[in-house]
């Protein structure tokens, strides 16, 4: 039976019941395990794409999500220096802040016009996904989500570029989706609706092909993805960029500059290629 | 020859003498480069692991690498909701502010006390591989490095850890340095540390095993890497955590709670193996 | 005539009107001009608090206004550890990170649940003085705006407080706006729809006191912030809080340690009367 | 006696002397204590710069000490849109992020070269003074720390601007401390190094007059403040410049455009002069 100054110590300690709860990873002395994998074993036999996926999503993916999400977020990995978040990284690496304090500000900068577009575009074509459900054939339903923006007059999320016309990543993300059989709905969506604004052209005074941000959007609803966690994986692919460029502005440039990221030029290696042998 | 007027026009652009310069990654209309490689012949090809070495280091990584650097990634992918960051991130996700802003603090929680180690260990191991330039055995150096720490008793970075007496990422990811062949000078040096401080027991008042920091501080270390993209891999490796936790926090919680570390409770998958098949 | 040198110099620098605008702060060497004033000659001669109303609304607040501002700016300077921008703010304190980075944890938890009520609370006036506007006396616009609530169930914005029963800044920030003469039709509506949510106490299942948001929301409506600077007032107020805090944080306590805000005491001063000098 | 299920309750709460302490503010049920004063009472009756110092240093200001603290805070509220911290807020509006971001992000870049030079003059200064304690003159402490740094080829923090060469903020808050008779041996010290430097205005190429960095730290010196919170005064200080730059660029600019610092012009209001009545 405990002693009395026993019992105190005890009630501290709530029943599990009592507790808040979380599902994400286990601790406890010398062993660590990741929604029940232990870490050590992950590590040499996952990837780190692979180990995102199971921590997000509680599961491990198969190898063929693997690849694709591999795909995902090497297609953001970096946008040169002209994004607001590579800028506000830039600006404040020269004031001598510490590499976290320039990822930090960076991040930030994932507002609604940069980066927030993943998570918007999924909650489009969910919008026309719903139609067809109810009913709507895919051209059909395209049609419809593309109408509200004619009429609301606005660049539907996850189409057109600053400065591509083709964005080569979400042609290459659609490719790789298409040959690793996983298009799904979201991705067959997106392409209508690419297909019903090249219809409206003339409203929006452009071509509108899909971006970088409405492939990403169309893969992860076909992966089940959270719409939050949308902006997520976003946020996984550019954070070396960030860290790349901040890196860069501490070690290549004078303190205090004052950064113009019109008059910049690239002096790093020319094109080249993968090698054969490289998957 | 250019009319008047075309001249300024012309002079606004800058000759690229003029500029300010940048390596990373070259950006035309529908056409982007990291480090010279097209990034869509990246996507599908590189793991994002790989990705991340070419961006920062300017190189494409031999595939032994590839593999080190996703076990690095992988090994401090989270630790629970007890560090300061994962706290910071659930407290900033309780007001209901956006993922990104949950992330930013987390990463800003990146003190010297947690998540910094890895730069200062790697500064610790090159102030003991000096030494061995001059002459001194491993040994010796290890020797040398520790009792000075001993004299301003001050634990070094990169040993000892708050739940862990024996690291089991710190041990697994040094077991794949040996298989994999890319031990150095750095991994030999930080276990020879882990003797000298062993023998010193008694004045720290426990066992002060290398941790996982340590572990990738001197992999990064014979990697290559600058002492400042140390801490950017440990950065890379526990953003998913922060989401997963901010994530968490925000769609199984009640806004404005007020949260107590020590009073959690694991309610995830009970341990399970990597099926055989995976590598 | 200028030499071909010359005009290429002179062509970088493009007349003001290509130029980007400001209209803040006027810089040349020697001289600081805040929306026209010189900075040297600000000080000593306005308040921080006049000051702050200069730079963010373009003018001199009169003397009445000036007052105002200084006691909403106190109003929320602080209210102690359980705000989760306290709590962020302390938890990146914890793993030793500079103070500006734990301020800057701090001011992300400004969340829609914490924070943000100024501007909701803005917003969800003058849909009601929108009515007035339209011919609805006060308690008939009050009632409208409040069955909206009752309808969606949705506790209005700057009503309730998680600790207080009657929050005593919203009841002395009222009190001054009227002995001021400042008092307007914001203040006016707010009161009225306080009284309106009292007969639909049994609807929300507890009393809706205007809180210290809503009593500022009302006071920054009647002196014409626009919506986005009624929450920058309360992050000029709190940002001395945040900053006690991580101060405190840092010098009393052991890094890396786990906070728990239920489980704390004030041992500050006993309570205290301002000396009848003042003011 | 209670009974056992009691018991339990009682024992979760535990006593004053375990739990962790706080002497900031004191929070009941529709009170709350600044440092023991009713925060209610504080409103309308002290300044915010009075309230301020009172919860950073935990004793009302004298009048004087109040004055010369607005006067502190009124000298650094903007620099106009150069600053590292006003382009990272400004990039990050031009996302379309939250004003809270912008002003975070801004908050990040306070790094050594920019705002972090106070806490880095404080300690230069008091080097000096422990000279002066151990026997030396002003002269002469001022002499050997001006030696160190001329060996050292550093320009001593506090000193020298990018844009001013007699910096109007510093020269009226020397003259204010003289004035309100608040002048001790920081100021003194700073002043004396001031004429050391101008011995060795060929060692640095240029006149290094005190800057408003300097004249804080060593008024802030004076007063008593730590360290740390001379930098926190900067940062309260120039918060309201962050809103008031990235509520410009919000409101005034179109998203995700490029900002060059050098391609601006000011187009706000002309000089003017403060009303007599004006204090």
């Amino acid at each position: 039976m405990p002693k009395p100054e026993d019992r105190r110590a005890q009630s501290r300690t709530a029943p599990d019941s009592d507790r808040w709860q979380t599902s994400l990873t286990a601790i406890e002395p010398n062993k660590i395990q990741i929604r029940g994998y232990p870490l050590d074993e992950m590590m040499g036999r996952l990837g780190f794409a692979e180990a995102v996926y199971l921590l997000l999503m509680g599961e491990l993916p198969t190898p063929t999500i693997g690849r694709m999400l591999n795909a995902v977020l090497v297609s953001s990995i970096d946008h040169g220096v002209t994004p607001p978040s590579t800028l506000a990284a830039r600006n404040v690496a020269t004031s001598g802040a510490p590499l976290k304090d320039c990822v930090a500000a960076g991040i930030l900068a994932f507002g609604p016009h940069h980066g927030g577009d993943i998570e918007s575009c999924m909650l489009f074509l969910d919008r026309g996904l719903t139609l067809v459900r109810a009913g709507k054939s895919m051209p059909q339903a395209a049609e419809a989500i593309v109408a509200e923006c004619v009429e609301q007059q606005e660049v539907p999320p996850g189409f057109g570029h600053r400065y591509h016309t083709r964005d080569p990543r979400a042609a290459r993300l659609f490719q790789m989706a298409l040959e690793l059989e996983i298009e799904g709905e979201h991705v067959r969506l997106i392409r209508a609706t690419e297909r019903a604004l090249g219809a409206h052209k003339e409203q929006f005074g452009r071509q509108l092909p899909v971006n970088v941000d409405g492939a990403i959007a169309a893969i992860c609803g076909d992966l089940g993805f959270a719409y939050e966690l949308g902006n997520a994986i976003f946020l996984i692919s550019r954070l070396p960029g960030l860290i790349a460029h901040a890196h860069e502005e501490r070690s290549r440039q004078s303190p205090m500059r004052q950064i113009d990221p019109k008059d910049q030029a690239y002096d790093g290696s020319g094109v080249r290629r993968l090698p054969e042998g490289r998957k």
